[in-house]
């Protein structure tokens, strides 16, 4: 067994902080500690020992409580980490992962000196929020209540604020989550690996990575190439300039190359490059919920005008093309709805509802000049209504070789919306400039999967 | 009095549509009647009467009824329409304002007719939801229970579906506007009259403007160059290549030129272009709120390391630069709060309260070599709570002539930010990238006003 599976499948984790000591720079605090505790009571399936070094009383014995664990979570200041840590070690605890940061060079070394010693593998220092497997419940963040939704795309955060923005992200628009891993400075555990990992885990279908610098960049490359065949790797790259790689380096002690560097190096391992956290999440819910397209061309499924040509816009921005629809299609619609001009980008005018959603999809999905559709479904100023929407899914669905991805207006249109298609397989955006782009995505994926 | 005026002031507004009538492509209906007539009694101020083509019992007589009218909005389909046009243009209604479309050539040319004979004003047909004015309370659109808050933002769309998107947006984001106008199909009332008034109009400090095309050009840019300099115009241009261009061309009967004179006229107007609807929006916002940024240099403020690199970055890609602050600067933050790097971007460390980020803004804002700042305040993973975020619209208001701009975490973090900051001075956004945009829209308009 690997042992990198220690980290996300423990059967026994053991818990060790201080309810007195307080450290400002590592994040050590008695409240970090209570409230990963609360979070690992709360959602753990597996066994959870707890070990506090201020236990009130008596003198705690570390090899008692946590004997049979298999995991422990170190939540301790880095210098009183130390001695711990071996200790977790000596009696045989096959993986620490340090929450708390501020190591000094000296005080890493020790702990590699404890890995080399024991064979005990080591996530961190300063992962921040540690480790989320939505399969088991593992859940080593200190936030109240967070939990993601269960679903099958991975997160990999070098740093930590990042992890915790995509997990706010991922929280509140219900992106559904198989693991979450913030890496911190690692001195041990490696991209390399957590991307082996996740490239063998069943629960997981899509890889998203933050990164500011690689280390061992050749066998992150030819893992990541081995990986991007099977499932889509999506790679988020901070510190662009020389300032901001200057601060990165600070930051989490990687070795930021130049940009272009990174570039060729995420294309020739078949990463799709995303620039923001959002396009980020976009793309990964869009990758895990709909098919790759196997051509450029979009046909756009529209009840207005406007956004519909600013659609087209996005979709030209992208690189695709407008799909030109058979003469067959567009006679069986324009024969069928009279008033509708069914050149793409089609306009199905404000008073089409389901019935003619359904209808113009299955036509234009069914047509092989098509590779991909996007809908626009705006309920303010037409007489679409949200259960309207239902259709989508469903006809898509017929049509499983060509994704369908939504959009209805961005604010409250989108939480109606969402309501009814945030669950289902079709990945719904606020802007079709966001759509376009998720459509590209899914475009570039099919040549990464057949170039490789 | 320009006529344009009777448009957006009206004293007295005569409602016409009909009980009966139905039409599809042209949008008239019951309905649509019914619910137009109830959001102008339920907001507008001034006085409102109905005319019902076909009210049963007796027969109803237009100038008993409208004969103290100044505008008359239509919602009667286009051939209906026509005859009672004329008997408003008769009784000396001073304005159409033309809902619905459908309009033939031939329709066209009489509507045309009746406002030569008789100096009436037109504005559509096609308008589809009309105007709205936040100062009266004058509300043409069908949506039901839709106002949104008094602002000082104007917005002109062509487009309905694109003007939905727009009021959608504005209504869930709470973005205070003045004035709301779909001009549809322009056959008289054009995008120069209607600049011209915003352009006077008290109410209005920032314009925004989606056009598919343009009638008047050289007018248009002539008054658009005149208003840039008091008040920002933003432009988002629908059809930027020739299969949408087309499209456009049939939505909206204009003429659309070449993206790129499109884009040459745009600059020498002394218009913002932008690239979608969010953009537009968050722009507008930007504008609205804070002063136009007076050199390229931005310091970053925040509570995490990942985001700011990721900030930092998106500083680079909008083309402004990371300010060095001064020495005396960082001596002071550093020496105040010991741990803290106070190298741009800055880190001030996940246990940052309102206090560091009062005296860090403050500092940096005094700083010379500073023009702009972004601030990023994370609450998952850090110490951070939304009632700290209430310092920075008070320090910010200290330094008029600098902006500052606020980004927390993209979900559930901005929702809880923006219940504090959403009605302050300083706006948010959900990611660093839209952030920088804002502050290069700043920095774009003080360059405008400097030039022309």
């Amino acid at each position: 067994m690997d042992e990198v599976n220690f980290i996300f499948e423990p059967r026994t984790v053991l818990l060790i902080g201080s309810s007195k000591m307080r450290e400002k720079v590592g994040m050590a605090s008695p409240q970090l500690f209570n409230n990963v505790t609360n979070n690992m009571r709360k959602y753990y399936s597996g066994k959870t020992l707890v070990f506090d070094t201020h236990r009130k009383g008596h003198k705690a014995d570390l090899m008692q409580v946590g004997e049979n664990a298999d995991l422990a979570i170190i939540m301790l200041p880095a210098k009183e980490s130390i001695p711990i840590c071996e200790e977790c070690a000596k009696i045989g605890i096959r993986a620490l992962l340090i929450i708390t940061g501020g190591y000094t060079e000296d005080q890493r070394a020790k702990l590699l000196g404890i890995k080399r010693k024991y064979k005990t593998r080591i996530l961190g220092p300063n992962t921040i929020m540690g480790v989320i497997n939505t399969s088991n419940g593992l859940n080593t963040t200190f936030e109240k209540n967070i939990m993601p939704k269960k679903g099958n795309i991975a997160v990999i955060s070098q740093s930590g604020g990042v992890g915790a923005y995509l997990l706010d992200w991922a929280c509140f628009f219900e992106v559904g989550i198989s693991k979450f891993c913030f890496v911190g400075d690692k001195i041990d555990i490696n991209d390399v690996e957590l991307l082996r990992y996740l490239g063998r885990d069943d629960q997981t279908g899509v890889i998203c990575i933050y990164v500011e610098g690689i280390k061992d960049g050749r066998n992150f490359i030819e893992e990541a190439r081995k990986i991007s065949k099977i499932k889509p790797i999506l790679v988020l790259k901070g510190g662009i300039t020389q300032e901001s790689a200057h601060r990165a380096k600070s930051h989490t002690a990687s070795i930021a190359g130049s940009d272009a560097i990174f570039d060729a190096a995420f294309k020739k391992a078949g990463m799709i490059r995303v620039e923001n956290i959002e396009e980020l999440m976009n793309a990964a819910v869009t990758l895990s919920k709909q098919p790759p397209m196997q051509g450029d061309n979009v046909a756009i499924v529209s009840n207005v005008g406007g956004p519909a040509i600013l659609a087209a816009d996005a979709v030209s921005r992208n690189c695709l093309a407008l799909a030109s629809l058979s003469k067959e299609t567009k006679r069986k619609i324009e024969n069928r709805y009279p008033g509708v001009d069914a050149t793409n980008p089609i306009d199905m005018i404000a008073d089409a509802k389901g019935e003619r959603y359904s209808e113009v999809l299955s036509l234009v999905l069914a047509d092989k000049n098509v590779d991909g559709v996007m809908i626009i479904n705006m309920l303010k100023s037409t007489f679409f209504e949200p259960k309207d929407a239902k259709v989508i899914p469903k006809v898509a669905s017929k049509y499983p070789n060509k994704p369908v991805v939504d959009v209805p207006a961005g604010g409250e249109d989108f939480v109606k919306l969402h309501r009814v298609l945030g669950k289902t397989s079709v990945p719904l955006f606020n802007l079709p400039e966001k759509a376009a782009r998720a459509l590209k995505v899914l475009r570039i994926y099919s040549q990464i999967v057949k170039k490789h």
